[in-house]
């Protein structure tokens, strides 16, 4: 009732995600009542019914009463399951709501990283929807090729496509493909920061859509800009997501636009971890915003161009931004150490970077994750796959501790176990002697020695950014050659995750030649309820 | 400069806790910088000195400056000692600020429960400081005995006593010592579900204290507490945390009540778990209740008698509340089995309830730990300490992981490890069989059979409220008898933790009579920026 009073058309009866009491109601493997609420799928089915029904006499003469129902649990026989009770559920309440908004299981399932899934992958449990109600249906499952969503129509499979987070990647998605614009679509990469933002209670981001959770705060829009303020010229030393960001949203404003690359390859990080297993689609970010530069007339990119701080001067832009990025550690200092760690060279050690340049790797491997993210587990996805007896020693419980924020902890684990990686929780890295690598547990300290040919250290990044401070050391230089100012995006300004340098590459085209904004607080609304006024 | 502004008279600054600035640039653990800020300690306390120097020119003229230190990060000699550098650096600076508060360590060290340390723990990492400044010392360390604040003051260890947690147990401790009312002091148990509190973004709750957080949204006031609101009698069945505190509040306001317990000793599950290892300050929740309640003379108590629904009838008081506890669940249900493990009965299964009434036990023992809290590790610490050979496995990653929020989780992990306990992390309890506990992998839920004489299944607890529900079904014998209101508190309402059971029988006992408040939102401050209205 108040939904419909403060204008909403639509209004939600929900028994999805493991989260929702009708769907407890529901599934057998929660329902243990003996009354007639539990025991038959009818009576199972009761409180469901029972919402639907009142939410239709409370507001279905002005608005639409949808259900959005998990037809399958994904959670073994005891669940409901599409074969079965899903579909029987729906064929009960067939005509009752008047859309059906179906997904499958809790976030893990409805909401896997690409890594997991691939694009329209609930298909094959909603299929049958259609097929026993006339009322419209929507559903999900990472949704970004207008093929993929034309298919599913034309098919039969759904009346309305269902996209939550292509919608965040890109939320000008729908209106890019009715104006014939598919290759404008900045498609959603399915890396579940978005999801993981939520569960750090973070402010949201997306790696694709640096503007996501900026556009009240800063009044960022995705897809308008402000004309430059300028008619400064912009030289971009580094082309991973931080400078094609910033070299594209510059060249949006209108900046004339110089992209110096140092390698042959355009992408940075993206292109080299793109062909870690599962991770593919990080491409995209590269490739949205190549294929947006160069449509860019004032854009000039040149590739296998490393700069040196004389180049730099010689070159003379108005302002010169670096995105050079950073590098993994050698020497054992990140969250577990403090200093360098001990290391006899009696083994070949490696880094993520020497891994992903393809330097040599001799088994039996271990892998120390100080990380918690990806890139330790997709390296020990990589090597075993490549048939390396590899072990994982990690100083959280489980590995990859961190994907619990992006519903990969469990599957992850799941895949490296089945795949016969040997994982170490609660243990870090103290040494590499004796042709072994020393692992101490966390809480006792007691050290173990685990014999390896190789051990990658997976710990921290450190900037790269050697030529941004010559160029400071050098102030008569930067004013001799016209240079304003200087500035570091992305990685080399701090390492953090993709959806940051991309972010920190927008900020820097957007604020270029504007006001300084400071340091913004989040903006949040504060509900003030009746009579208890804060 | 602001903090003066809005009358604050004392301003810190502050270098302690592993959470500050100051204390990252004084320690070499973490401070490798190259500059006049690093390497030797007058370097490295560099920073601090310039603080303390800039706060004192800057509010130092109306505001005192205090500094709070941790004189010893017990992190091993590559941290701050207090016998080295911790005492140089109070040396260096020792009349620097107006007061030094002294303290050590990261939270696990300043704030450990009582289960990892003794009131006054902090004595012998900061009793040099008085010995090496002129100005005022205070301190910290769990005081809840006015003795032994008093000792150390007398012994020249501290000027001023810190009592942040104590505090929160009792705000009006100082009051209690001014008025010679030390048998009044509501003592702290050192149990830290007040930090907690915070590590999960919940309201502040406390064991011991039942009011704190309500002062401002409930208006609850620690000492007092409005009169009766009618000539009702009340009758208190069980003398758990919810009961007794139930009986004392309103025997406080003036009710006629009468408390029934069924067994021969009053304090319910906190008598029972307060004789497990680490645990015996927990008494302290009964024994102030019990002394509280020992000089009403409107509050009478009957131990050994266990009431039926007749007797409850036959007694007639005006209002009935239940405080009749849970029981834990024998059958293996909780959050990871949703229906009762299959069991062949080839073991002896145990709940913690059998434990603590004193069932035999044969090792080899393997306790399932699917609540993560105290009880499963300090079940498998005793049975250790009685010689049995004891393996505890767990869902998480690690034992007691909601220890975590305690400070206990590491300290835990390692005293079960020394003490020989093998942890299973990352498994599920899923049969009983041939003499075997079956584990499943959490991940790949490969199964393993682990072989054992007995099981603990650690899992959740179920209402103990058999009596209320006879009387519910009977509203005629509770209209002759009289009988206005009966109401469930404590853990047969709801199965929760300890501060839960006080809060509901506090809570019961400001409503009775009162108009009903309902669901109260939190109160919360909005703090508005200057030129950035939210």
């Amino acid at each position: 009732l108040r939904a419909r009073e403060i204008g909403f058309d639509l209004v939600y009866v929900y028994a999805a995600h493991g989260l929702s009491l009708a769907l407890d109601f529901l599934s057998s493997r929660t329902n243990q009542r003996c009354d007639e609420y539990g025991g038959s799928l009818e009576n199972r089915a009761r409180l469901l019914r029972e919402l639907i029904e009142e939410t239709k006499d409370a507001v279905g003469d002005s608005c639409a009463v949808a259900v959005r129902l998990a037809v399958d649990e994904v959670a073994g026989e005891r669940g409901i399951t599409s074969e079965r009770e899903g579909r029987e559920v729906v064929e009960m309440l067939a005509e009752l709501p008047d859309l059906w908004d179906v997904n499958v299981g809790g976030t893990e399932h409805d909401s896997p990283t690409a890594r997991f899934a691939e694009e329209g992958h609930h298909e094959s449990y909603v299929s049958f929807v259609k097929k026993v109600t006339t009322k419209p249906v929507v559903g999900v499952g990472w949704f970004t090729s207008p093929d993929t969503m034309v298919g599913q129509i034309r098919r039969g499979v759904l009346d309305l496509i269902g996209a939550a987070r292509p919608g965040i990647a890109d939320p000008f998605l729908p209106r890019k493909i009715e104006e014939g614009r598919q290759d404008d679509i900045r498609e959603c990469i399915a890396c579940n920061i978005c999801l993981a933002s939520e569960y750090i209670v973070a402010p949201l981001r997306c790696t694709q859509n640096p503007t996501v959770g900026e556009e009240w705060r800063r009044g960022w829009h995705p897809e308008h800009i402000p004309a430059r303020g300028s008619d400064s010229s912009v030289l971009v030393v580094g082309a991973g997501p931080a400078g094609l960001e910033a070299a594209r949203a510059l060249g949006q404003r209108g900046y004339k636009v110089t992209l110096a690359e140092a390698g042959r390859e355009l992408g940075g990080r993206v292109s080299r971890e793109c062909r870690l297993p599962g991770m593919a689609s990080y491409a995209r970010v590269r490739d949205w915003r190549v294929a947006q530069i160069s449509r860019m007339t004032n854009v000039e990119v040149f590739r296998e161009s490393r700069l040196t701080a004389d180049d730099v001067l010689a070159f003379g832009a108005d302002h010169v931004v670096f995105a050079t990025g950073a590098r993994w550690r050698a020497d054992g200092v990140g969250r577990s150490n403090f200093e360098p760690i001990a290391n006899d060279g009696s083994l070949i050690m490696l880094t993520p970077d020497d891994v992903l340049d393809g330097c040599a790797v001799e088994g039996p491997v271990v892998i120390f994750d100080d990380d918690g993210y990806y890139m330790a587990v997709a390296i020990a996805e990589r090597l075993r796959a490549e048939g390396h007896a590899v072990s994982l020693a990690c100083p959280e419980g489980r590995a990859a501790s961190w994907m619990g924020h992006t519903a990969e902890l469990r599957p992850m684990n799941r895949r490296l176990l089945e795949a016969g990686v040997n994982i170490l929780p609660n243990r870090t890295l103290v040494a590499i002697r004796n042709a072994s690598v020393d692992l101490a547990c966390i809480f006792t300290e007691a050290v173990e020695p685990m014999p390896a040919r190789t051990v990658v250290s997976v710990t921290m990044r450190r900037e790269e950014a050697g030529v941004y401070d010559c160029l400071r050391g050098d102030p008569d230089g930067l004013v001799a050659s016209g240079i304003q100012t200087i500035r570091l995006i992305g990685d080399c300004w701090a390492p953090g995750i993709i959806a940051e340098a991309v972010h920190s590459g927008h900020r820097y085209a957007r604020e270029l030649d504007a006001a300084d904004p400071g340091d913004l607080p989040y903006r949040v609304e504060h509900t003030v309820l009746d009579g208890h006024a804060a």
